[in-house]
C-alpha cells in the first residue's frame, strides 16, 4: 500500500503570517500524496464584528447563525483556503483547494439543535467521504487543501470542525493508502508534565493511554483528542502524530498514537 | 471531437436569487462536458461599503486595491462559488469550484501599473491555462466552475476578468474538444433594434460585422464583446453565443457569432 499523509493546521499557525509560511516551506517539502486541512483562526471573528455581527458562544464554542455563515464560507473557503493554494503552488506542490461541497468530497448533515443548537455546522462519519473522487484527485498528482466547510445534500453550507474533517478523511483514505495523520499542534506532543517541553510522551497506546487518563496526565482538552486518535487508529489508519509544525519533517519528535 | 460547452454569468444572475436558481437548473440539464465561469456581482462592493472600505473607480472601472482584493477573494472564490457549487451538486451536477490558483489552471500577470493602475487585477491569454490539467478534471467527470480570482507564480491573488476567463479557457480548451462558448446576457442578443428586444441579430460573422459596426448597430460595450468573440472563433472556438440565460438550452434563441 502507497503511503499518505493527511496534515491538520489550526488558528495558531493561520493566524500568524510567518508560521503560515514556515509551515507552507515544510509541507511542499513532504514526499508522496498528501492531504491538508486547514481550520480557520480568528479573521471570521474580527470581520464578523467589523460588520456588527455579534459572535454567539455556548460552553466556549461558537454559534454558526445565518448571520455567521456566509462569513466563515467566505474567509475559511475562500481566503484563507485561496492563499494557502497559491502559496503552496508557488513552491512547486500542486495543491488544490477545495471544500467537502466540491466534487462532493463529504456529504454532511446538519447538526441536531437538541440539546444545543449550533446553528449552520456540518456533521459526518468517514463513510460520508467520497473516497473514489478523493483518489482520483490524488492519483493526477493533486494535493487536495480542504476548508472547513461542507454541504449537505440540499446544497446547504455547513461549518464544519477541521479535526473532524482530518480524521474522517484519514480514516476513509485508510482503505486505499497507509495513513498517517498529523495534528500540527502548539506544542512539541503530548507532555508528561504540562510545564516541560522536554516531557513529550513518544509513543500512546491503548495500553499506557489507561495509565495516563488515570495518572491525570491526559485529561481535559487533550482527553477527546487521544480518544479520536485511538479511534481513527482502531478504524485502519496507521498512526496518528502529535507535534509541532517546525517538527514535521523530523520522525522523532512529537508523540506518535499507534495500536 | 468531444463537444464542451463553457458559460459565463455576470451580476445580474449572480446578484438574484432567482435568477440564479433559475439558471442552475437549467445549466444542471446541460448534457456533456462543461465549464461555468461566474462574475462576481454587487455583493463585494456591499460588504467593502460595510467595512468601510471606499471602491476606488477609474473610467467605471473598479480598483482592485490592497483593502480590496481579500474582500473580492471572499466573495468571489469562497461564498458565491460554494453556494453555486453545492447547488449545483443537489441538482446532481457534479460540481468542483476552483479559481485559477487551483491545480495552477491559469497563471497571471499582474497588470502593469500604467496609463492606469488597476491595483491587483490579473492578466494572461489562452496559453497560460493549464489544459491538461482542466482535460484531466472534465474526463474523470467533474464539471468545473470558475470564479473570477487568479495567481501569479509568485503565488499572489489576483482578481481577473469573468469575461476573459471564459474566452481564454474556450480557446485554450479548442485544442482537445469543439467547443461552444455562451455568454449570458441581460437581453435576448445582439439587438438589430436596442428598443426591440424581437430584433435579435441571429448571426454575426467577420463579413456582417463590419456593416454592422459601420451602421452603428454594434456600438459601446458590444463593440469589445463581439470582437473578442470573433477573436475567440479565429483561435479555434466553433462558436459563440450571446443570449438570456432561459433560453440557454433553445438552439434557435440568441446571437450566434461564427466563421
Amino acid at each position: 500500500m502507497q503511503s499518505l499523509t493527511v496534515i491538520k493546521i489550526g488558528g495558531n499557525i493561520v493566524d500568524d503570517e510567518l508560521s503560515l509560511q514556515a509551515f507552507l516551506d515544510t509541507y511542499a517539502r513532504i514526499e508522496g500524496p498528501k492531504v491538508l486541512v486547514h481550520g480557520g483562526g480568528k479573521l471570521a471573528t474580527r470581520i464578523a464584528t467589523q460588520l456588527g455581527i455579534e459572535t454567539q458562544m455556548v460552553n466556549g464554542r461558537r454559534i454558526t447563525d445565518e448571520a455567521m455563515l456566509p462569513i466563515a464560507v467566505m474567509v475559511y473557503a475562500g481566503l484563507i483556503n485561496k492563499q494557502i493554494t497559491a502559496q503552496l503552488q508557488k513552491r512547486r506542490c500542486d495543491a488544490i483547494g477545495i471544500s467537502g461541497a466540491d466534487a462532493q468530497l463529504i456529504q454532511s448533515h446538519k447538526r441536531p439543535t437538541k440539546p444545543i443548537d449550533y446553528g449552520y455546522v456540518g456533521d459526518f462519519e468517514a463513510s460520508d467521504v467520497n473516497v473514489v473522487r478523493l483518489k482520483q484527485l490524488v492519483e493526477i498528482g493533486l494535493s487536495p487543501v480542504f476548508s472547513a466547510i461542507t454541504a449537505d445534500k440540499e446544497g446547504q453550507l455547513l461549518n464544519t470542525n477541521a479535526d473532524t474533517i482530518a480524521s474522517n478523511v484519514a480514516v476513509a483514505l485508510a482503505t486505499e493508502y497507509k495513513v498517517a495523520l498529523i495534528y500540527c499542534f502548539e506544542r512539541k506532543g503530548v507532555l508528561q508534565d504540562i510545564n516541560n517541553e522536554d516531557s513529550v510522551i513518544s509513543t500512546i497506546n491503548r495500553e499506557n493511554f489507561t495509565q495516563l487518563k488515570e495518572q491525570g496526565v491526559i485529561a481535559d482538552g487533550m482527553l477527546p483528542k487521544i480518544e479520536n486518535a485511538l479511534a481513527a487508529i482502531d478504524q485502519g489508519v496507521n498512526r496518528v502524530c502529535i507535534k509541532k509544525a517546525e517538527d514535521l519533517l523530523n520522525e522523532k519528535e512529537g508523540t506518535t498514537i499507534q495500536l
